[in-house]
Formats: C-alpha cells, structure tokens, sequence
C-alpha cells in the first residue's frame, strides 16, 4: 500500500468535507499499518438514472480507493427505492414498483461499470436485510432520530419552510441508509454534499450497535455546462457518460471558463500542480478546454476516440468538412436523364431534411451547398447536378457524401 | 333498539366531542333502521395501570353503547405498548417487553370486566396484524401522514416547544392506532379529549382502504379529588376502582363542590334533570355528596355496601363507633392477678401501634379511651383493667373490642 501521506494526497483531493478529519487520518493509517483495507461504502439509488459526470464525481472517489487497494462496497438502494429518496429534490417522489426497482438497480450497474471495477467491487442489496425485518424491528430503529433532528435535515427544513408536505415515511431514508453502514461495517461513506446528514446517521447507528463509527466523505456537487447550476438531466446541462465522444467532448467545450478548475479536479486525474499550470499560463482557455475534454473522453471512449473528437471538434470550428464523412445512399432513378434532382427532393431523399417544405426554407435561407468549392444554392426551384461521390452541406453539422446506388 | 333520540341523549351525555357530530347522528339512525349495532372500538394500552374512575370516563361510555345493544370492540395495543404511547406524557415513556405487555394486558381486562360486559364484548390484539407486517408495509403506512401534521399534535407540539425530544417511533403511535381502525372496521372510537388526533388519523387511513370512516367521540379528562388537577395515580389524588367501598366513599366525601357536577355526569347514571335538582336544592353539600358517593360505589361493590359505607362514615364523622366493630383476641395471661395491664402494652398487644414507644405518644397525646364512657386514659403508665368485650379506641380510626383467650 502507498504511504499514508500519498494516499492522503489522492484521497483529499476535490473533497468538500471529511467528519472527522481526524478519525479518517487514523482509520488510513492503521489500514496501512496492519495492511487491512478501508471498506468504502457508496449507496446507489436504483431509480432508473442516465449517469452523467455528475454521478461520477463519488464514484470517481470510490474508484480512487480502489486503486489505492481499498474496498468499494456497493449498496444497491433497492428497498429503500420502494419509499423514494428525499435528498436534493424538492417534492416527494413517486415510489417504484419492485420489478422497475430491479431492472434500474441492473441497468445503474452497468453504467457504473464504466467508473468502478465491479469485479474487485461488493455489491450488496439492502432488500436482503431489510425484507426480514419486522415492525418492531423498524420501530427500534426510529428510536434513533427525534423529530428535531429530522426537521433539521436542510432539505426537509426547506420543504417545510415553504409549506410543502414531507411524508414520515421519507424520514425513514436517512435511517435506512445509516441501518446499511452497520449492516457491510462501513469505514467510511462517499456521499453528495446533501447528503452529509445521513451519512452521520449512520455513524449514531454504528455507535448503538458497538461498532467504530464510519467517516463521512462528501463530494461537492458538479456545476453543469452552462456554468451555474447543478448538472442535472432535467436541466439540459449534462454530459452523460454513454454519449458519444464527440458529443462529450463538443460539451465540454461550450463550457465557460470558470468551471475549468473544478472539472479538472473532479473530473480528471491530472495531476493538481499541471492542473494550476495550465490554468495560470495565460493560454485561450479553449486550448485549455481541449486538454479537459480530451481527458474526460479518454476515460470513456479512450484515448484515440477522445483524439478523434478534439480533431473533429477542431476541423469543424475552422469550417472544415470532418475527417470522415458518412456516406449516403441515392437511388441513381431518382436522377432525370442529365443526372439532375430538384434540390428539395434531394435534401429529403438523403434524409438531411424531414420534409421538402423544410428543404425549401433551409436553402432560401442559404444553408445549403455542395462539392469541394461549397457552391452554394440558395433557389428552392434548382435543380442540382448529382454525380457519385458528391458532399452536400446542410447547416454547421450536416454533411454527407453521396453513394448512387 | 331505542329510538334515535333517546339513544342521542344518553350516549352525547358527558361528552366532549363527537367529530362529526352529523355523520354519527347518520350512523345510528341507520343503525336502528337496519337493526344493526354500531362497532365502537375503545383501544387499551396494557402499560401496567390500576384503573381509577378517570379512567373509567370512557369506559362507562362503551358500555352505555353496549346497553344499548352496540358491540363494544376492545382493541389491547400490545404490540403498540411495545413503542410506548406519548399521548398526554410530556416524556419519552420507556417501552416494555412482549412479556410484561402480556401480563399488564390481562391485568387490565380484569380490571375493566368491572365496568365493561366481556362476555359481550370483541376483544382483539393488534399484535395479531402488526407482528405479520414487513418493513414495506410500514412504509405505506408512513405514507399517510406528514411531520407537519405530526408536528401539530398537541402534545408533541408542547414538547417540540419545550425542545424536549420526540423520537421518530412516536410518530408510528397514531398511525398503529388508526390502522387499528381500519383492520376492525369501526364505526366510532371512543377516546380521551388528548386521543381526537389519533382518532382522526384513523379516519383517513379508512378512506383510502375504501372504509366509510369512523366518527371519533371524546370525553373530557376527569378531575381528581383535588377538584384541580386531572385525576392521576402519581398525584395522589385519585379513586381506584379496585378500591374498598369505606375508601372510594370517603374520598368522593373528600372532593370540593365545585366537581361534583362533573362527577354525577361522567360517573353515575342518575338522570340528568335530578342531578340538577339535587345541585340546585340548596341542600348541604354533604348531603349531595352522599348520594353521588353512594352511586359511585354500588357499581363497583353493590348497593348494600355502599350503603354500609355511607353508614359508617356518617357514624365516624359524628364521633360514634361504627356498627360492627372488629374483634381483637388478647392472651388472658399477659394481665395480672387484678385483671390489669399497662396501656403501652395493651395497644402493642393488640395490634394497634406497632411499638410501646409509638403508643406511649399516643397516649400521651390524648388519643387513646376505652369503654362505652369513652374514658380517656393519657397516662402512659397507667394500668387499664380488661374484661372480655371491652372496647378500646386509638385516634379517629382504630377502634377494636376485646375478646379476652
């Protein structure tokens, strides 16, 4: 196992807080001492979730403990599913049949698979435990927590500042997951920012039943592409970790420029001080841009692809056609004798235009032209000389190459 | 059955609230129109309680129900009394074991067999549903109520704004109780005026398991024969019903007028309009007292000897022995040759002081006479000459006659 202070370097990195900073210092060091692994606990919430960067921010943390030869201990939420979880929303949500329950817990699994290595991963199902629970088993658990406490939590205390309804059955989530830490003896809990309270939870649970309580690590939450708010699918600023590289990284460079930091911190594994150096070097932050993209693509696509899309991305924004360009197929019958086709016809025939009333307004409006010299026709009445091979441009990003078939 | 009206006057006699009023007048005209008895559920709480006519305010409604041909449904919360119930406690109530719950609850039933027909009576546990729940199943419950209206119940609201705690399993309380509800389908529950909140819970639990909803009937807290504060064991100031008629009679005697309104109303079933010509005669009060004293204790000892008892206190009040005085055996052989014995002695001997030191000061003080002259003998050392069937008085109260063997 490395030193204490090199893990320490790895692990503290872009953490918001770590309670009790000690107790993680001494937890890390006897982990080294007696070379047992720290077993890192990280709950997932199978509610059916496109994991964007977001998301990877704890599972990135998860996956540094593992690289470190610490354990990942996974939860899958799965009974806890069946009441909805609380955090960070603002209104109850609905809660999940057991089948859906099951099938977002697999397909969450997959995805995660892409940051963590599940084979050196447990993953537990709390519906194991908590299926046989009785209700006085529940009812010597809600013992733990005072109604004070609850309405504390700054979630709740917000939903019920504004009036808005918070069901008892949401204030058994925080127990619920706290019940989780004592069940796999958790070390220490990844977590969002929001979800600090019960990640603390679970340490007054751990206490009760003799156990050394965990530590709790929170992650801040990751600002999407327009720079202000959480990232969040619902908000169109996100960058889903199965989108294309070239989807990724053209993301990643509309990105303004204040967030660079903590993308590289969260999302890369660069090391902090090349971090300051290229944000302190005085470069067009869309060199720098490109550096971040190509390393979050990496991760994903790996390194070729990530190259391919900067390249791309590159090409594009200089108005160059890209370096491959699709071919599409044309019916040669389609051609009248001089091998012409009514411009509209064209468009909707190589599919780059839903409807020829769509063709017609997009080349009125001078979007549209063909060959190497980008001849543009801008009359919906022309008629365009078609021969294999041809490229035909509609707007910035559509572009084909005819194929007469 | 009774008709509609004559079945509202005695059973909204005493009450505090009927919520809604208007639904249980709909219940019971259609009750008589069917011929078909109400179920009025009276939940019990098996926490090891000696039951006091306080408690009993309830109670004598259920079985005016009965009377009139309704069922009684006696629901033991012994799976609830495994949480500890808050209302009207300004503490956290410790919780019991299944196996003390076990004893209280049959410990209660026969105490309450005093005032209710069990053999008329539906007797049902609701640890007979509870202990088959799953955790699931107490999600869905939880579903059901809101921290804010929990938050409103007025005994957690004093709490919450004395920052004493309220831990999350109290808020399980109403919700068991109203599930209660549903599982037995009641028509009304009856309650104290501190239990409308669970009883409206419940009502809600019945609507969405598609129930016609229970109307909640109150009945107003008793106050204790202080004339104060609400008749309570661990004030002192309480009548049990497992009393002797000599002491429930004397502590009716012992309460100020001012209750004694409350008392015929919630306590006897003397119709309403004498109660008033009794209160308003301009009798002594002694003299009223003596009728309602006389009613309270034919309940729970018979006519005969609450007569008996209200004998004895008119007896003892005036100065005059009682009726039947107890015999005390005394060795012939502890007097001498003259038939004589030292005071101190005798009353060891006989049982009435427990030392010759203590009877020393009684005698000292005046307190102790014999004979039908009542002749007071205050010398300690005084020798008192005996014969069979002599009567010897210490105080007000000990009074024996002796039987010389």
């Amino acid at each position: 196992m490395q030193d204490l202070e090199s893990q320490w370097q790895a692990l503290s990195r872009g953490v918001e807080q770590i309670v009790p900073e000690e107790e993680f210092r001494k937890k890390l060091a006897r982990s080294i001492r007696e070379d047992r692994p720290l077993r890192v606990k990280y709950g997932i919430d199978p509610t059916g979730i496109d994991v964007h960067l977001g998301h990877t921010v704890p599972l990135r943390k998860l996956r540094q403990f593992q690289d470190l030869g610490h354990t990942a201990v996974i939860i899958i939420g799965n009974y806890t599913a069946l009441v909805g979880d609380p955090s960070g929303r603002d209104e109850t949500r609905a809660s999940l049949t057991e089948a859906q329950v099951e099938a977002n817990a697999k397909d969450y699994l997959r995805q995660v698979g892409r940051i963590i290595d599940l084979d050196r991963a447990e993953v537990h199902h709390n519906g194991d435990w908590f299926a046989k629970w009785s209700f006085l088993d529940v009812l010597n658990l809600t013992r733990h927590m005072t109604l004070g406490q609850i309405s504390a939590r700054e979630d709740f205390a917000k939903r019920i500042a504004a009036e808005k309804p918070v069901y008892l059955h949401e204030c058994l989530y925080p127990l619920m997951q706290g019940w989780d830490s004592v069940e796999i003896r958790a070390d220490v809990e990844l977590g969002g920012t929001e979800q600090l309270f019960s990640l603390l939870v679970a340490r007054d649970l751990q206490q009760s039943r003799g156990q050394e309580p965990q530590v709790a690590m929170t992650m801040p939450i990751l600002v999407g592409t327009d720079g202000v708010r959480r990232m969040g699918k619902s908000l169109g600023n996100y960058i889903g970790v199965a989108e294309s590289a070239e989807n990724q990284f053209g993301k990643v460079m509309s990105i303004p420029d204040e967030p660079m930091r903590q993308y590289f911190t969260l999302l890369t594994d660069l090391p902090m001080d090349e971090v300051q150096g290229l944000l302190s070097s005085g470069q067009n932050p869309r060199e720098v841009k490109d550096v971040l993209g190509r390393a979050i693509v990496a991760q994903y696509h790996g390194q070729e692809a990530a190259d391919r899309a900067a390249g791309e991305f590159r090409r594009r924004a200089a108005g160059e056609d890209p370096e491959e360009i699709p071919d599409a197929p044309l019916d040669a019958g389609k051609l009248d004798a001089e091998g012409k086709i009514p411009a509209p016809i064209l468009l909707k025939e190589l599919g780059l235009e839903e409807s020829t009333s769509n063709a017609r307004r997009v080349i009125a409006q001078g979007g549209f032209n063909v060959g190497p010299r980008r001849e543009v026709i801008n009359d919906p009445r022309a008629q365009v000389l078609v021969s294999d091979g041809l490229v035909v441009r509609v707007g910035k990003r559509k572009i084909v190459r005819i194929r007469l078939a």
